[in-house]
């Protein structure tokens, strides 16, 4: 029997933080990760463009038989997830809802903070969420821009990252919320400074980390999983030329990425 | 007479900076602008995409009746100019160009630095440009990625914003350079900060400035100029929704931007 590959897609390299996660608790499956580096970043775009790009992607990670599709980018989950859902026949998982769901879970005071791109954070994507598993949450969210450029640049512990998280922080730390959920995929490259930031009391939300727990959840459900004596394979798309996905994702992935393919969307999905 | 208007064009709000110059130094002038903001940003993109894209706004532009098109873009500027130049019977204007022949002329020691996004620094089109005129010049250059995010976030003169121009400009300072060009549309708004790390010793060459005086010579010399009585309009043009141009943009203008049109590249250019 021939095992599908896990599809995975990001507008650039920050879902590798979810992918990191999916190779680490299930080390048997075959990736096909999806970077759209020559359209990124998708969180200043309209949801309209953003659902096309999401729909040409999935189109394109269809053709190669995936058995289940994790769209490991907070902007698109918050806007292409129900398109995606409706148009696909296999489970597709978002990067918000398992995150949101373990705020909801863990909380003890019911106030929840939670970080994000300001497109993330305007979509009120994570409050609508976490409300309908916890109606009576207070949730704070406040927009971080900068974390992205300083995890890219590598900046996720000097004195910059460091000033940067007590100034966006501070209202978080000030308002008492007792979880805070990582609503970016980058992010979890300065979960060390965050935590340190909020200090013990607070507990941090790893969406990467959620997300790649409700995708072996799922799987396991199905029946899908390989079996844990094999050793999966890895293959990265992209539509821009790879060497910046190269140089900033082996920072991500700890230098372990493989081969990196570009290809064109437009042809594949028969656009101009 | 119908006067025509100058074309301006960046991947999005940074080519705002020498739109504002060329309203300062020829308030008579209509002028369009066009931030591809649905493709922002272009320094990550290839020279193909990047080229390809600066096609598509140039032919847009072009419909709408422009007598000289200004490349307002650092990487469009670098890869794209020979093309567009080959194409379009107008004159075309890039941003490096002006900034690397005031930087050649003034320079005492003939040590120069140069800062811009990763993109513009590995394309070396800076370095080429200031050798071609001075080819005994000492040329020093920075990649700055922080800069345009701080630039975005209005974080332009804090501690943060300073901390991270000591980081990037410290080699520079050390390497005794007597000229530093701003070799990205975002910088201006950095220029007090970059001026006082900098020291007094060291004159900042604004690529913005520069571009609009080039655009002023070069319509007087072709009796293009509008007769300096007329008050020019301002027409803008944006490939995504506008509201995050509009905020954005509003920061580098000074609140004069007027209104927003969002414009789709591909019908008009015959795509799909």
């Amino acid at each position: 029997m021939a095992w599908k590959s896990i599809g995975i897609f990001d507008s650039g390299v920050g879902g590798l933080t979810v992918l990191r996660e999916i190779m680490h608790s299930l080390p048997q499956e075959d990736t096909l990760y999806f970077g759209d580096t020559a359209r990124v970043p998708y969180g200043t775009k309209s949801p309209e463009t953003v659902t096309r790009y999401a729909c040409e992607i999935a189109t394109f990670l269809m053709k190669r038989d995936i058995k289940l599709l994790v769209v490991a980018c907070n902007t698109a989950s918050a806007v292409a997830l129900p398109t995606l859902k409706r148009l696909l026949t296999i489970p597709v998982v978002g990067v918000i809802e398992p995150g949101a769901r373990r705020a909801a879970l863990i909380t003890r005071s019911g106030r929840i903070g939670v970080i994000g791109t300001a497109g993330t954070i305007r979509s009120s994507a994570y409050t609508r969420a976490i409300k309908r598993l916890k109606p009576e949450a207070e949730v704070l969210t406040r927009a971080c821009p900068l974390f992205v450029p300083l995890a890219e640049e590598g900046w996720t512990d000097n004195q910059v990252a460091r000033l940067t998280a007590h100034i966006y922080l501070q209202e978080l730390k000030e308002s008492d919320v007792d979880t805070l959920v990582l609503g970016c995929t980058h992010y979890p490259l300065l979960k060390p400074l965050i935590a340190d930031v909020m200090g013990p009391d607070v507990i941090l939300v790893d969406s990467a980390e959620e997300t790649a727990r409700t995708v072996a959840a799922i799987l396991a459900d199905k029946g899908l999983l390989r079996p844990p004596a094999e050793r999966g394979n890895h293959n990265f798309f992209v539509t821009d030329i790879p060497a910046g996905f190269v140089r900033i994702g082996n920072r991500f992935l700890g230098g372990k990425l493989g081969d990196v393919f570009q290809v064109s969307l437009e042809e594949e999905v028969g656009m101009v």
